[in-house]
């Protein structure tokens, strides 16, 4: 690394080279090719490799079907052609399914044809280990040479039920009736599309396409679906995710999805360590924090929820909610004919700290001018009126109408199993209301799912998955379309500014410091040094190659006058000695004396370019606590004023700034101004920042600010 | 409240009246009676009051069943009796339909006429009010006065469905086909027996009874519950509970399910502040806190899930796993034939802090015998070498013999839907291995899920419900059958000592506590003060009388020499004047002078008699963050050491003890030993201790103890 801390010059963009076909005419030769050839197609049709041929046959693809095989002349009683070359057309989607050492020289061959799009379902390559990692870049480069695109490797497939181009050998799509429907699934999980398929089934959820994306050495999970936004029959996206990687292709999807309204909603794993370290394992890929990419998700406009089954059940609930942000927050209505049932829905919602609204009293007088005796409450308990069609349908004709209400729940009891005429049917007759309502049923009743579903009613099975999808839905941001984005600076090598350096830095975007000045780490014992602010001071190392300095003694607190400062110096000095540092590193120490600040509670305010999500702000109460609890809130930056408070509300630790228990309150009004400015490093590609990290930051009582104490910073390498 | 320190009598119990039936006999009029009346029955069958008499005779009840109205002669084409009195016998169960107004009456008739159970359907009593909760204390009045048992009021019913005693007016029970099984429902929701049943019938889960507890006037669920014990074709319970009441009866219920192995399994309403108000609407009942609730609960050996799903699918789980503490913590191994599939399982036990073991080189070597190619990892990955009978089976083999695993979970994906001869069938064949095993499918696979259900194999439809299960039932704890539990005190009216006598009535449990004087608050100004301890100290009011010093000014801390110490006792008198207290209290005023003690951290410890829970010890880091997070810790008292140092562990702030980032490590022992002690008050009844609250609680570095600096103690009132 070098130790420039002058400002690198602005780079060029990496050289471009066109991958090969995108948009419209890759969604063409993925989802509707006009021919499919599929290499090593295998003659028994039970086994994994003989499964595509049987799956598109079934399904009645209309398009050209060429089975290769160079070792048979047929396969399940079809022609088999010896190799692409022979084809008498080029195939415009071909799916690879020989054995992984086979690959290179059918992906090669393929290339040499001229074929656009290879799909390749052999496993075995970046998750075994470098020579597996140097394969897969060698089917990069064969792609990138002959502008080809690949999905995969360890794709299960790529479904089109439409139009019968069923080129996946996941064993699930053996079954009849294939649910078709308006959402495409992306899955960086292979097993995970055979069993939404038939979960969504049993829901009534039906798809318009779905894709294993396997490895990704190419084709990613936001480049595919990107390519499928113009197609009218979907209409929303389901994603599967495994970790966070080609992030930048998944934002720009997530970002046109958002503009045409089209709901992107995900589940991701790991969110536990262990999961994680499995996802490692199975993939090859670093997971990442899983909070960092919840706030990419969010700020993506992308409602990730955290049950499977919302998966399959969020979807006609975020197309209700729109992704603008709400003049105040949700504030939910529930109507029920089942008290248990609703207080099993309450309690969700309340974990998730989302507001069920009681009822204004015009809005019950119009319930009970519908002749409903109803208990007043924060719920509207319709059981006592009984589950009748009048009653639920007035119920929420009143609550869809009340100004205090912007999303309504009706959570319906057993009648909903067997006569759902009764407190069902009012529901999908106010489905077409301007407010969002929402159906949770409490007893199994799969025909009044499937109604509700069909008529496209948000409908819940538990309780869970209705609070989790609300939450989601609510949580999602439109970070993304609220300006221009920014050019995304990436994450590079970067180099360690000295404190003294990092608040200059810090000091251009506006954020405060507490006074400082240097002096020599071996000037004279017997001058004094004048500091130009009151004692105590603190006394520290000023290095650019010690991000540690507390840990190795290079911090003296609390020096009330010179005498104690000279001892401090002299402690700094035998402290650095100790831990053996190179004489260059040694020679260029200097020593920072600066004003001591004590403010009513130490936050820790961090900004970063991430590899992944790009530019990121972190606010974290400070000291242990912060990553014993991960007590955090993370945006993608930079950031607006209005998000800093939210962030500041979203960090329980620093609700003691609020003036809890007659304690003072704090500047927060500063601290939200700071997290904003630090976040501003996003746009400053003059200042060329990787990281900065400010902790603490002092944050002082009302109308007295905030202000640095430590700090360090990053600085991206400039570019040789 | 009287202001005696002195301690208390032995209170005589309270006289005990004999309530009527009881044990066996209560449930064979409750389940099985040989002749049932209804009063109020309708003429109309597909009206409430209509409902009983119709579900009776369609499910052929072979007792006799007494139609009464007096209105009319006959009711759905039978004989209608004019009262209880004109029955040919006395009926060994009645259920009273009639309204509100008229329950009183029926009541009463019933009393006189020596009925032993009655169950009353109609609401309208407690939840509306003082009047409502007096004409609810009037029946059970009625009920004392005649040794009659009432289930409700506001029960939907009393369900046996295999003798065909469906006394229950809930509209679900209209159904054919009904469920039968093994397990026992009790609701204090009406209508969520409807829905049990309707949930359970599609997972194949069977019930032997249910009942709809309503008011608990009289019948509480524990008593319910505890009266069907000796019923052996009862296995295990399911309780759906809105808040924590009657918890005595539900405890000893608890502990001699716990002897006879019948696992009892809870839903509770009350999580978010929100539902625990509209549970309060919804009966009249305050709820409690949720935590106090849960520590209760598990303590009582009572598996409590967090999800409506897993309170049906958990049953087996719990049988399968012994309510012993475990030798070390439960390492759960797990096998899966999807990587996707097998991510989110460990996700949903990694968010909970169970421990996903990674198979031993050993197991990994018997795997590979077995011709199973499989990736090496946090988990048994089998896609790879297939879904196939042999691999699945030999690996489960492996699994179940493993030393290093105490639980197996088999993870299996899309062929549990299509074939479930390949992967589920394996499980279903190691079922009865000694360690417990446990299936989750991934996708919708009914009949595999109903298969393994029939075999008695703990199986989850989701990742969510099946984390949450096995953390629900690993969380349980035996500690009501450790020991002899303690007679226990029961919430009483109680007087605040001083902290002089708070501290002294702590030490003769062993806590130690910062040494202290007591001083005149008006003595001489000019006679310094000796104190026996170094400076500083803190100066304190000292008072039975004040709770909250420090708001009104009652502490002075740092008091350095005797001259500053006759400042603070002077800002003692200004700020006790200011605060206008009452003559004879101020004249009561002491001052406290005590030793400055500062620790690593400061905690709160605190015991109380709750008036459902009865004694609970607590453990919370110290300060305003116990009440911002809700990190604390809770148990029934009396504790052993072990349980002490659990409950550390479980407060995440309290982690810094640990000695983490080079830290000294806090005296974890000592802190544990001073928590034992303070729960040990719950066997002191001679000490007659309500509440104590140690705040702070200083824990020392490492050996050097514990030590409080403030204390509060309410002992309870002498009876007059």
């Amino acid at each position: 690394m070098s130790t420039t801390e002058n400002p690198a010059p602005d780079l060029p963009p990496p050289m471009c080279v066109a991958p090969g076909i995108t948009g419209i005419a890759l969604a063409q030769c993925l989802f509707n090719p006009r021919s499919v050839a599929l290499i090593g197609a295998s003659d028994d049709a039970s086994k994994t490799a003989g499964r595509p041929l049987q799956y598109l046959r079934k399904a009645g693809f209309a398009g050209n079907i060429y089975p290769v095989n160079s070792r048979r002349t047929h396969v399940q009683g079809e022609r088999a052609w010896p190799s692409i070359a022979s084809l008498p057309e080029v195939p415009e989607h071909v799916y690879v399914l020989a054995p992984t050492e086979s690959v290179q020289d059918a992906v090669l061959e393929c290339g040499q044809a001229g074929v656009k799009v290879v799909t390749i379902l052999a496993s075995g390559f970046a998750e075994t280990g470098p020579a597996g990692m140097a394969l897969e870049q060698s089917l990069l480069a064969i792609a990138r040479q002959y502008q080809m695109r690949i999905v995969g490797p360890s794709s299960l497939g790529v479904v089109n039920p439409h139009n019968g181009s069923m080129l996946t050998a996941n064993a699930a799509f053996a079954e009849p009736d294939f649910p078709r429907g308006k959402l495409f699934v992306a899955s960086q999980s292979g097993s995970m599309i055979g069993a939404l398929v038939s979960r969504g089934k049993a829901k009534g959820v039906g798809f318009a396409g779905l894709v294993s994306v396997g490895g990704e050495v190419d084709l990613s999970v936001g480049e595919i679906c990107a390519a499928t936004l113009d197609d009218d029959s979907i209409e929303g996206y389901l994603l599967f995710l495994e970790s966070l990687r080609h992030a930048a292709a998944l934002r720009a999807f997530a970002a046109e999805a958002a503009r045409r309204g089209k709901p992107v909603i995900a589940y991701k794993l790991g969110r536990s360590p262990a999961a994680a370290a499995m996802t490692a394992t199975h993939t090859g890929a670093l997971a990442g924090e899983d909070d960092v990419a919840d706030a990419f998700l969010r700020d993506s406009g992308i409602v990730r929820v955290k049950f499977l089954e919302s998966l399959l059940e969020c979807f006609p609930l975020a197309k209700r909610i729109p992704l603008s942000k709400p003049a105040r927050p949700w504030q939910i209505g529930v109507v029920t004919t089942t008290g248990g049932g609703a207080a099993m829905v309450i309690d969700e919602l309340g974990t998730r700290e989302l507001v069920v609204q009681t009822p204004s009293e015009t809005t019950m007088a119009k319930v009970r001018a519908a002749g409903i005796g109803a208990v007043a409450g924060p719920v509207l308990d319709l059981t006592l009126a009984g589950a009748k069609y009048d009653i639920m349908k007035a119920a929420l004709d009143a609550y869809l109408a009340a100004p205090e209400f912007d999303l309504v729940v009706a959570v319906v009891g057993s009648s909903a199993r067997f006569a759902p005429q009764l407190a069902v049917k009012p529901i999908i007759d106010s489905a077409h209301h301007a407010k969002p309502l929402v159906a949770m049923l409490v007893p199994e009743a799969t025909e009044a799912n499937l109604a509700l579903t069909s008529a496209g009613v948000p409908c819940f099975r538990t309780p869970e998955a209705c609070g989790d999808s609300i939450a989601a839905t609510l949580g999602r941001r439109a970070y993304l379309l609220a300006a221009n984005a920014p050019a995304q600076p990436t994450a590079a090598a970067a180099d360690m500014l000295s404190e003294a350096r990092a608040y200059e830095i810090l000091a251009q975007v506006g954020l405060p410091h507490a006074p400082f000045m240097l002096a020599e780490l071996n000037g004279p014992d017997d001058v004094a040094i004048a500091v130009p602010f009151e004692y105590p001071v603190a006394v520290k190392v000023c290095s650019n190659q010690i991000a540690h300095k507390t840990d190795m003694g290079g911090v003296v607190l609390n020096v009330g006058d010179s005498k104690e400062m000279q001892r401090a110096i002299q402690t700094l000095r035998d402290n650095l000695t100790r831990a053996e540092l190179a004489p260059a590193v040694l020679s260029d120490c200097r020593v920072l004396i600066q004003a001591m600040r004590k403010g009513l509670a130490e936050v820790l305010i961090g900004y970063r370019v991430d590899p992944q999500a790009g530019p990121l702000v972190l606010l974290a109460a400070g000291g242990i606590w912060t990553e014993i609890a991960r007590d955090r809130s993370i945006r993608l930056a930079p950031i607006d004023l209005p998000t800093a408070f939210e962030m500041i509300s979203e960090v329980k630790m620093l609700r003691t700034l609020q003036g809890a228990r007659g304690k003072p309150r704090g500047d927060i009004a500063a601290l939200a101004q700071a997290i904003c400015d630090l976040s501003s490093l996003a746009v400053r590609a003059d200042l060329a920042v990787q990281e900065a990290e400010i902790n603490p930051l002092m944050v002082m009582a009302e109308g007295a600010g905030v202000v640095a104490v430590d700090a360090l910073v990053w600085k991206r390498c400039r570019s040789e």
